[in-house]
């Protein structure tokens, strides 16, 4: 097997969640590639060496620009703020390593644009962790698009609702907290949140034309951890928006963290001439499928429990009935990713791919101060 | 159109539905009779008198023996506790009159033989009140089966769970709480709640072969409303037997009214070896359904909404996506039955097919005592 | 108790659920009016006698003018389509009619206006049957928010997704199917079922500032019944929009009649700083309720089963757990109508709340056309 | 950090979700003790090697004497089918080794007494791989009831109703089917199925008095793997069975591999005179709970998302919302194991604590055989 040397950058949630794929992938999936979990990257010497010595990695680095000069990694994982991302992806790409970059891609389109050409140039592998394409109850609903049981598109929706910045007693800013300072997030659930729902609608509905939003901002000051002063807020708290698809369909768009009740319900539906199919993140392993084409007196919504070893992924894991978990999407994007490499043919999103979900939240947030349909800029 | 002159008695629970069901029927579907509330009859003359004005009755009575004996009643509706439908109902056969009596049919197999034996005699139409028979989903249920969607059955479950005694303060005995009085009601859940299960069962799967019960009364003495007194429970607060059908499948039925959280969780599941069935009172107005020969990538639990125009007696009432609720199992069976009349096929369940649960509910509470297995006796 | 002479007009679906809420209100609710199916008018002669007939109408008129002018009528029921509400509501005010108008009001707010002011003038009682208001579980969430148990409020989102129009050989046009039909029914599903959902939201969470909507007609052309000659489709098949309302919550709202699974999905909710509610018109009796404020390890979503005595509406029914449908809405709001006349205290909505609605959907349909977010009008 | 290097036996199903809890555990919980992959053995020498090689076990052996003589080896992990845990175990207790028994226990209670003995001579940490004690849900089923919120118990249902056995061509014995090869595994679904829901019962409800039960062999023959021949099959295909507690509640259980549309939905409720849970394996990541002490108009069961902080084990794992799956009930498993290590409280259910499963089994297969009621054994 071939060693591929990974240098991660950033030990937060997500460094957690592309550490323990990268310990798991091999055991699971037969690759040509065996992960090796070489360095870990952060400013604090001493958290990161805690890290390091937590998930196995090999060594440590303090200075993101040395651990892309080391001639031992193939591979830099970016898990920083997003504000950070284009500045150490376009650095990796020149140093010739493969990128896997956490979404956002970037803080815009314009910086995604720089991005993208840095490492098509540099031919370097790379892919945004756009992880819910690969859950397997979604893989399944692409796969069952992409088999035309759907026809004529009429409709799409997609909703991701969380509660938990509800207390104005919550601060912006810091550690964990980075997603409530526009300057570390550059927007609030619209890059965070709604980026997901964008990916996923782009891949199993097409490109959009033009968009239609709000955005509001309900707790309008809160103390910034790192100044210790109460500063505006400069995140959208909340996002709206219809849509336009080119296939014709209408969309209606949606992402707060003032929704009571929902811890992280992230749910899509897609309505078809023929068929339907929803899916609910809180509820990850299952999907609804209702086909017009069943018999009219036993027609219902399918509850299809996704655990069976001819549905996407599942016969790596257990047995029918028993089901996986959220970190098992980022496992699937690693094999996908590694066998990718083996193929030649690239798992995606990659970073060019991942651009045009950036260029509809432009549009987004465009239009959410122009209060007017906005055009979504072209990717491609 | 004909009159079908109606003569109630009892002004209970029961007595209110099957009232509502006689007033609606005419409206909703097309048939040669018309129910006509000719008499009323309860020992109260003042609370009958109310009743009557309320729904519409034309006369009251408050000795049901002169009701029998009226020339402008064709029908007597039975509505009274257990203990006395027998008396009742062999009065009304003599007389020639038509019976619809509540459920259960007897206080026991022996007695409600006499019954069948009385009915017969007198040629009389006769019908008891099992109406979960007649809500749409189950009704489908019933036809999915006998088009042998589901293959060899394996087995047959069934529970109604309930919790409105649990109280020690709950008196037994008098207007409404006669179900606690072992004297009026015979039995407890037995009688009550799992001879609707045992009626359902007999339905969809077939005859019984024999069962293996436990019964249990929590509440060992309650107040009784009419002695005043403490007095000793002598009913079955809850119940659960194993039993075989004669098609070779297994069973297991339950029921209780300690189930904290359940108000009236009448829910039985059939699975055959090419499909299974599941429905749930608290969601009348859907049938689960799963079938195998499903594609397997898409194979799932079915939610019906059961309120198409081509599903059981839907087309009646109002349009897709409209439930209906409780009450209009009573107006399908005053429907049936009148259609019964016009071609000659009774709906059932007849008398004699009534006496079936009969005896299962004998077999249930002789095992419960013998704590044996016990073989239930032919009805036919 | 008194008399309510009732005259109808219409007796399509409307005419049928209407004339079941006459005829069952008095037996389950007390109350110092008695209804008396009047008299029913229709164009055709020989189909309006066989309604009245079935449904026991004294009496039939073919002109609705004469039957407004009778004397032996007290209140006038408009269930004709939506072109025609104006005419006749404003005719039944000038007799001194009260009056019971089918939703939506009016084919615009301008028209509306006028008929506000001619029952305002005449000062006869009137209502709209916005009748979901009264489905009780709705009634409850109403409750629980006026008791204040969500707080603020940030976000309404509301859907009446439906599919019975996808086929592009369904025609526009005549009996049935003039809700397809834009000079009868002024809009597609803005008026028919966006008006429900603006109805309830008015209601539950005040008035509304403004909205930005997007419409489409997926199928451009269909025959019409009437001229036999396929014509332009001139209705909404579906219709998305984004609001804001006046308490400055945010809003989506959607409706289609091309959401392939779903019959008819209403379904609202609404999220609080403290607790949410969710309702879906699919299983109608039941209301979901979240509650921050309970204890964070056993904190979830209720499933309420709205079928106890105290819950709205719920104590003149039958037992709890046995739920009721679609029907009882009507019914509820026959008593509610009835119970008005007797404290002065008008049921609602009024032509006059249900006036809001209408320039809702005047803001809606001219945002569709300008593309720009559109105030709504008052009004008061 | 101690090491604790682990010989594994066997390496079918349970030989990976041991693998991959012993390899992530450390990553997730901060322990004393770090689990060290030493040995796996199996006869199949070519295979036990490929094993080793994906897991990353350090060596292999081919004879599990030769494991447990090896001084290098601290625990023993027994995977191997149900007739060999005793000799196993017994050996590995003489050897001194701590033991990691996979479920059932033993043959039958009489062998399994034996085994307790062996464990409890040898002073050797034991535990047996109940894993569904460490679901969280399940878990904080035994943390609501163990705090007394459930009050007085009077039911106790569960079910483990699989589908996997229903064809006829499906053989018995060998790799993968040992499990229907009565010589291997002793019992049919009682010992693999029903076994776990008594586990589980006796956690939450405490022991049982007496069982009364039925069992059956719906396919009488299958083809034996091993012989190449159709041999008369002698498991138990389903069983059911009545049981009373010592605690005075009364139960229902069963299990089967003939209901169709279930792939593993192992499900128990437990009805208290104030609360009641219920859980599913098929969405194992939700507890229902219905409390009566909630105000009664918005009383309903709760639909509990157990992915929250301060719910038993989530802290270690992601954040609220995102749920975790079947396999991280083994890691709980082995961090309560190395726990107890710690404090010296052992984890359970240890030898003598799944001895009672197995003397329940027992008193079940008698009762299905002598058809009467049973008294179970006492295994302390």
């Amino acid at each position: 097997m071939k060693p591929l040397r990974i240098g991660l950058i950033g030990y937060g949630f997500m460094g957690r969640t592309h550490s323990n794929a990268y310990r798991k992938v091999n055991n699971f999936f037969q690759l040509e590639h065996q992960c090796v979990l070489q360095a870990v990257c952060a400013r604090d010497a001493a958290k990161v060496k805690a890290f390091a010595e937590n998930w196995g990695y090999q060594s440590i680095e303090t200075d993101w620009r040395k651990l892309i000069a080391r001639e031992d990694i193939d591979a830099i994982d970016i898990c920083t703020p997003n504000n950070s991302h284009a500045e150490i992806a376009i650095a990796a790409a020149k140093a010739g390593k493969m990128i896997l970059c956490e979404k956002p891609l970037s803080m815009n389109g314009p910086e995604g644009r720089k991005m993208v050409a840095a490492v098509e140039k540099a031919k370097v592998p790379n892919i945004v962790w756009y992880n819910y394409r690969r859950v397997p109850a979604v893989t399944l609903a692409k796969q069952l698009i992409d088999e035309g049981r759907l026809g004529r598109i009429f409709h799409y929706r997609a909703k991701f609702l969380q509660d938990w910045t509800i207390s104005p007693e919550l601060p912006q800013g810091g550690a964990g907290l980075w997603r409530l300072d526009a300057k570390a997030a550059g927007s609030g659930v619209t890059g965070d949140l709604l980026a997901h729902c964008i990916d996923t609608a782009i891949w199993l509905n097409g490109g959009f034309e033009k968009v239609n939003a709000m955005t509001e901002t309900f707790i309008k000051e809160r103390k910034h951890t790192l100044t210790g002063k109460v500063e505006k807020v400069g995140i959208d708290d909340a996002c709206a928006f219809l849509a336009r698809f080119q296939n014709g369909s209408l969309a209606t768009f949606e992402s707060t963290r003032y929704a009571r009740g929902h811890k992280a319900l992230y749910t899509f539906e897609i309505n078809g001439e023929n068929a339907s199919i929803f899916w609910d993140l809180h509820d990850l392993h299952r999907l609804q499928y209702f086909d017009y084409r069943d018999q009219s007196i036993v027609r219902g919504w399918r509850n299809i429990h996704v655990s069976d070893g001819d549905q996407p992924y599942m016969k790596h894991w257990w047995v029918p009935g028993l089901q996986i978990g959220y970190e098992h999407s980022f496992v699937h994007q690693v094999a996908d990713f590694l066998k990718g490499l083996e193929t030649g043919q690239p798992a995606g999103p990659t970073f060019r791919e991942a651009l045009e979900t950036q260029f509809v939240c432009d549009a987004v947030l465009k239009s959410a101060k122009s209060q007017k349909w906005e055009k979504v800029a072209k990717a491609r």
